[in-house]
């Protein structure tokens, strides 16, 4: 076995319960035999001048050469004068489209039955701008930016995405009764594109009667492509219907081919280092990263184990009702492939 | 009996399914024995010039003097050169908080029970502002704008309304981690007026983290306060857990003391002219108007007439999976006074 046939992918296990989870991954990885070589890389301790945030530039690096990444939580350090370690990958790596599949884990119950979509979101724009300033005292004004561009290239991967993987219908989410410019914008960029797409069905939502829709019956969605805070706001929602974000893969689309898996979820600094952390969500994302990869076997023996170990409900962590170790619940799914 | 005992209150039966929704809330109205004398008043058939929109100046005269209405839905004609009829209500009148009890119907079974949490939504500026403008082609800027004004006063109401119904906590609903000094001047003011009433208790939530809470366990909230959008989003949301905006009440408050009830859902033309609508959220909306005017006998009474009605099954309409007409279920109301 020479290293000449791995794949070399950037590897931030991240803060909190991140190692843990991460280490999960790895060992599934190995026990599944997958062309992989991670190259890890680690949040800094102080701010990186070259990125102004504690994400070291060598890593951004270690991205851009792999192409593919995956990453743990990670929890920006409080304090001024850097940036978010999220917001700083996002930029930086130009991740234009963050992509979220949500679907209900056969036998992991929860109040909705079925649900099996896709949450496309613009990743870079929109209220997330960081442009805001004070006009007069009490007053603030806090840009939304809309380009073409932007809503373009995210509406191309949502269709590209529908069509490679055999959904039939894109639903645009908006809020262009009262935004008309801006929403405006993005909804003109959609449909131009869903012209191109004759094969898949096309229609747009607005994002107060989507959420309504979703709690009512998530079914009626297949793929939902959407300004950055609707997508924000949309993907943990959809999340919550089938348990949780400890369960939901994310992976991030950036510009020339760039790949940034990640767990969505939070450090969990409470019960890091204690063997509780449930790794669903990265390996879940690892998943995605490796059909990024068109590791579709490797993709899909992985994907199976998890859901089976979760489906027989003898290993589950304490976050799904069990009391496993993360140890014990790896290696039930390693067990599993 | 003498008009000199009843209380004034303009009523806009609005388009559609408005006029026999109305009907239904007048005939109860009636029956319950309301002090309550209507003034009806129309959307007019043109642009009034002093309004820039399809509402008259009459009508906003009327809400003005009466300083308390109920307003069935209304369509905005399309077009241009003219403003949406429901936001030139919430601009003109000054409408500065929207309140939106969602409580579970007993009988009416969706995927949760026991909901019982009020929505507090700021009503008149952040991305409502109407202030959008292309920079260049292809990039569009949208203003949201938060002022310490009116989030002093939307927030002052939330603590208000809170103590006024025994309620325990008020959720402050936020994107402060992006929009620290927009979101951030909002948190602020909830936190100034949050001090002043340290019976109440108080929490900050981040809209995303909040809708996943929402979908997972609504019971977890009591009232929530948030900026327009979140409040646009949340309050659908809301909705949608216990069955949809046709059941759900919504309250204006504007400066002043003014008070506007309205049913939020559409117009429905579809079924209009055919005794098929519910109406429901028109006959819950009239009764958080009786609140807000102290007739908390009458409110009661009307309350668990619908709310029995509803409850026994035997008259529902279509949207509910029965097959009453509009006028079975209001005499099915009316016989339960
Ligand atoms: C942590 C936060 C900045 C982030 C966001 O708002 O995008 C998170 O909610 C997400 O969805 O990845
Ligand atoms: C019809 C629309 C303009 C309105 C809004 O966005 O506020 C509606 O959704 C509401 O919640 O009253």
């Amino acid at each position: 076995s020479s290293s000449s046939n791995l794949i070399r992918a950037t590897l931030f296990p991240g803060d909190g319960i991140g190692p843990e989870i991460a280490e999960s991954v790895k060992q599934v990885f190995t026990a599944a035999d997958v062309p992989i070589e991670w190259e890890e890389h680690f949040v800094g301790t102080e701010v990186d001048p070259r990125t102004q945030s504690f994400v070291t530039w060598e890593s951004l690096e270690s991205v851009r050469q792999n192409k593919v990444g995956l990453k743990g939580p990670m929890a920006t350090p409080i304090g001024k004068g850097h940036r978010s370690l999220n917001l700083t990958l996002r930029k930086e790596l130009n991740l234009y489209a963050n992509v979220r599949p949500c679907y209900s884990l056969p036998g992991y119950k929860t109040r909705y039955d079925d649900v099996n979509l896709v949450t496309i979101r613009e990743n870079t724009e929109g209220e997330y701008s960081g442009l805001e300033h004070q006009v007069v005292r009490g007053v603030v004004e806090s840009l939304k930016i809309i380009t073409r561009q932007a809503s373009l290239r995210v509406a191309e991967y949502a269709f590209y995405y529908a069509k490679a993987h055999g959904r039939e219908r894109v639903s645009a989410v908006h809020k262009a009764n009262i935004m008309q410019m801006s929403d405006g914008l993005f909804l003109k960029c959609c449909r131009e594109v869903a012209e191109k797409y004759p094969e898949i069905k096309y229609e747009e939502v607005v994002i107060d009667n989507c959420c309504m829709m979703l709690v009512k019956n998530p079914t009626l969605f297949d793929v939902l492509v959407m300004p950055n805070l609707y997508g924000d706001i949309i993907s943990d929602l959809c999340a919550g219907l089938i348990g949780g974000l400890g369960l939901t893969p994310s992976l991030n689309i950036g510009e020339g081919g760039i790949a940034l898996a990640e767990a969505v979820h939070g450090s969990a600094p409470d019960i890091a280092g204690k063997n509780l952390a449930n790794p669903t969500a990265l390996l879940l994302s690892a998943v995605s990263m490796l059909h990024h990869l068109d590791l579709n076997e490797k993709a899909d023996q992985i994907q199976e184990a998890v859901l089976k170990t979760i489906a027989e409900g003898k290993y589950r962590t304490g976050d799904l009702g069990g009391s496993s170790t993360t140890t014990d619940f790896t290696k039930a799914i390693i067990d599993h492939l």
